[in-house]
């Protein structure tokens, strides 16, 4: 259906993720869009739309796309801020490719980006439970991210025999990714004993099982094929595939806990746009959303790497890592490279990218097919954003 | 530029506009999705993508597109919410536009909706300052939309002699027009006389000058034109123009205070997509931003009603009311219909579109080009958008 107007990423740029309160939220957006900028080989002047994405409730800024626009000198241009709450930079950068591929822009800027430390007091900390539905889940019984994803980790392992060992091996392979991501907040390795003996934060759900509270931003130069071809670049990384989904907010509505139904809608319709068949073997490298362990294993599953059920055991036999069936958060993930809400999606497009250009060092992957994947959740399945990439 | 893929609009609904403590926000945008659904002769179902548009500041939900969505039956098509300040519910029509526009979805649903009586706080009543430059406006100076626009209006007042009762005749118009329309928050005319010795708000604007703080909601149904085909519908209003602007949200940094660039460049880009020469000629119907009797001043001069200076005259001679040169907010404004921040760019499409169909009632126009205008600003001039429609 639609058009056939190509549209492709000519330019990315990420913060150093981290706590970040030596700057304003304008001057850390800034730092990724001038890199992504620089990145295209383009001015600021060649943008035609500036799309903003933030969840926007941990910042003073509760409205903040004006302010960052024009910082990053897009004054004129940023007439949208989307949201989507964890999976906001995902929509972001949907948003500037509808409008790209509508024909209404012929170069845009998707800018994802978020201070998470600069509101701190109870209230703001309630804001993650308050991303779902605030009378049902939040007021009357009080659930935050952490017990949300606690519930979805004791149905797996009720249900499937997976264990504390196999969540922390998610932890353990992300930091020690992490640990040669120079923009990752936690740039260190954690011992398997570390992960396993950290305190319960919601059981079965340690420390070491849950991402950090980051502040950062990224950005991605989005054009259509015929303005990269005016442009003589020759690196574009393609959007070939778009899948999204939503669901519901109310938890006892959920049939099942042991995945997310988000995760297995926009997998099938980005799949289906792109034409793969089998993920595993069609996609090179895959940057998905690991808020917690436990959902980096449900996602093995509802992306279609494996079974459902043995999401466990992937992590355990290595599938996920360098070498093994297909390479999963290369660059540490949001567990350790760290989940700066509205940066997140957009992030992911830059650590893809810079893998099928092969510039990603000492984290490249071997690419065979040249196609890569994200995958970008907001809440609990809340949201779900699924894009294949390809050169 | 672009595809040429045609896109239409084909139901709206629209809430009750007002104080509607007895509903919860997802109760509210359903009374405007219903009425959507059925004026389009669909059922839901058949929404492919649901776009989900509120300022969302002054609401208990912070992130209210999921309940939303689950409540108005799109529970697995509501991947994104969208923010532009007052203009949100534009960029959320936009959103929607965009994606069928790009052969994503061949249907989708934009709703709008607000509460704003539901946070009642003095922190609450300060986040309209907040839409601008947290730091330096609202921080330091404790700015808030009054003021900024009774910047505007002295600025207008002094060097082009608008005058007090310039001003109160945009809110007897807007009245007048509001006493007719059943979904207006203030279904009663005023006279001159009681506008111009209403309380002061911020000088030189009073009470009857400033727009309401209104709970309400508005959908529109968006489609492309094959499934319009398929659909068998024959009363589409299709979107022939679409521009976009923003601007800087540092008051000092602005060049002029007595008119909005964001309107000039937004109204420039939508009549060039449109083909439209001469607004006035070729317009049949216009709803504007008028959040303050001043903004629908200025607005008749960057939309190039009149030229600039002349606003004044323009409202005093009734050259924008029934009859005028180009009759403007005949369903009341944002002044007397009310402005439920998310859900006043989408009720503006809700009000061209039955004007455009000719079923205004009481108010309807008489029709010549059949073509319409929408103007939608945030902040002030922040953010402006501009849909021409037309059939």
């Amino acid at each position: 259906m639609g058009n056939d107007r190509r549209v492709g990423i000519i330019g990315v740029g990420c913060s150093k993720f981290g706590i970040r309160d030596e700057l304003t939220v304008q001057e850390l957006a800034f730092e990724a869009v001038k890199e992504a900028i620089q990145d295209a080989g383009i001015t600021r002047e060649d943008i035609e739309l500036s799309v903003a994405g933030t969840a926007g409730t941990r910042s003073y800024e509760l409205m903040p796309a004006v302010p960052i626009n024009e910082y990053c000198g897009f004054a004129g241009k940023g007439p949208i801020r989307v949201e989507a709450a964890c999976a906001t930079g995902s929509a972001a950068v949907y948003t500037a490719y509808a409008s790209v591929k509508a024909g209404i822009a012929d170069i845009a800027i998707a800018i994802g980006f978020e201070k998470m430390n600069e509101v701190d007091t109870p209230t703001s900390l309630a804001v993650g439970g308050r991303s779902g539905s605030y009378l049902w889940e939040f007021h009357q019984y009080g659930t935050t991210f952490p017990g949300y994803y606690a519930m979805h980790a004791s149905a797996h392992m009720a249900r499937y025999g997976t264990t504390d060992k196999q969540l922390a091996l998610v932890a353990v392979k992300n930091h020690r990714n992490a640990a040669k991501n120079p923009k990752a907040q936690f740039q260190k390795e954690i011992s398997l004993e570390k992960a396993m003996s950290s305190r319960y934060v919601a059981y079965p759900l340690r420390l070491f099982d849950c991402s950090a509270i980051t502040d950062g931003s990224s950005a991605a130069v989005i054009a259509s094929e015929e303005k990269i071809k005016e442009l003589g670049i020759d690196n574009a990384v393609w959007i070939e595939g778009v899948g999204y989904s939503s669901d519901t907010a109310n938890m006892p509505k959920r049939t099942d806990y042991a995945g997310l139904k988000a995760t297995v809608e926009a997998s099938r319709m980005a799949y289906q746009m792109a034409g793969i068949e089998d993920p595993v073997k069609d996609l090179d490298v895959v940057a998905l959303h690991d808020c917690f362990t436990i959902a980096e294993i449900m996602a093995y599953e509802d992306l279609g790497f494996c079974r459902k059920g043995e999401g466990g055991k992937f992590i355990e036999n290595g599938d996920s890592d360098f070498g093994g069936k297909i390479p999963v958060n290369t660059f540490g993930g949001l567990k350790a490279k760290g989940h700066p809400l509205g940066a997140t999606g957009v992030a992911m497009f830059y650590e893809i990218v810079k893998q099928l250009r092969e510039e990603a060092k000492d984290l490249q992957v071997d690419l065979k097919t040249y196609k890569g994947l994200t995958h970008n959740i907001g809440g609990t399945g809340h949201f779900g954003w699924v894009f294949v990439l390809g050169v």
